[in-house]
């Protein structure tokens, strides 16, 4: 729809589909524009429902379905697509920070920040290198998670720190490190690094991080999916925090 | 390189790059054929090595780099592409026994294989309608699980009760249940059904489950991805049964 640079400048992002429209609408995100297809709409119940709401907003366009597909960037377009200026918002008070060390493929990027969210993840921090956040493969893998989740991104190793938020410990998920990611205590105030796919948490990630933590496997597995292991380490956060133990 | 039902028919699969083809050497994987490019495969270290190795081997072929990139199936070919006989491997012993109910994308199944490596599941059991296990998709996401992993496929629910070996507690992993996924003793001999990404678990494999369980989330999140999903719940298993507590 609009260049990587355009959207970047203009701190907007594209939001496809009956889903994903919805829960821009629901959240504090400003809606700018959005262009439907009223029969592709009227066609479920869900999407009905958003016919009725869009059709009495500002800025919002009917037309023809080839419209949307041209628009759209999925093959199969559910008959709507918004721009969406990207909602700011504070780190909340709980939960693990997470930072990503140049994360570059985005369909981890988007697993990752639906996995923050889900565990209620503080704030994400991602690291230049790591795939724009507001493209729209990382929007529809995290299917919601940017309009309740606080996100920085294009952030160097001599910010980074800055914005972490009274972290006692930083792990840094290392494939070689002795330590279990459950040995860690993940009811203390802390933040995770989960590093680049070929390449793992870099040199200035390493320097910052307090400990290295890795996940127990059984034979000679070489290392897990950046996505798959962010996630399985903040889930088991979330389970000692549930628990109240480790 | 062949269609689907020759490949099932014969029991082969194709199995592609330096890392996977090193994999089916050192398995017990039968080799049936195998063409590589000379030049690409000594342009690295553990290409060359492979090549020396590929070399004595009966049915290897030099060829040109252009017929490597036309069998192969990736965009970037590594010099070499193999075909495999299936290996038939016997359960073991311990380890959660998995059973996949229509899971259909293959990077999710290529995952949960991979995951069920790295978490010693003993066997894996794929109900019809599951991608098929040795497409060139699943294969390449599970990074030579196939080789030490047991994997039955196009298994009928009436069959599947008869494979699973003496599971005490058989566990579906259902987005609404309330028991959380890590209150399931998992040293005790169990099985997990993770379902269809879009139906979830479906009849048959609810009526079999003895339990229902969840992964604990907080907010609003719609339910997680199928490899996901499986990831946390099978590295919670051996979490636990590698502390001999739950």
């Amino acid at each position: 729809m609009t260049s990587r640079k355009d959207r970047r400048h203009e701190r907007l992002f594209v939001v496809e589909g009956v889903r994903l429209v919805e829960e821009a609408l629901k959240s504090s995100a400003d809606f700018v524009v959005a262009v439907y297809n009223q029969e592709q709409l009227a066609a479920t119940e869900r999407g009905s429902g958003l016919l009725e709401q869009v059709q009495q907003l500002p800025n919002t366009f009917a037309a023809p379905a080839e419209v949307i597909a041209s628009i759209s960037d999925t093959v199969t377009p559910q008959g709507i697509v918004a721009v969406v200026a990207w909602p700011e918002l504070e780190p909340q008070r709980r939960g693990v920070q997470l930072v990503l060390d140049a994360v570059q493929d985005p369909g981890n990027v988007g697993t990752l920040l639906r996995t923050a969210e889900a565990t209620g993840v503080s704030q994400v921090i991602c690291i230049s290198g790591t795939a724009d956040v507001y493209s729209p493969k990382v929007v529809r893998a995290a299917m919601g998670a940017h309009f309740r989740l606080a996100i920085v991104q294009d952030v160097d190793w001599d910010t980074a720190p800055t914005l972490l938020i009274e972290a006692d410990n930083v792990y840094a998920a290392v494939a070689e490190a002795s330590m279990p990611h459950y040995a860690a205590d993940w009811r203390q105030p802390s933040a995770l690094i989960i590093g680049n796919e070929a390449n793992g948490v870099g040199e200035r990630g390493l320097a910052i991080a307090t400990k290295e933590i890795s996940i127990p496997m059984v034979g000679p597995v070489e290392s897990l999916n950046a996505a798959v292991a962010g996630s399985v380490i903040l889930f088991e956060a979330l389970r000692q925090r549930k628990l109240g133990r480790s």
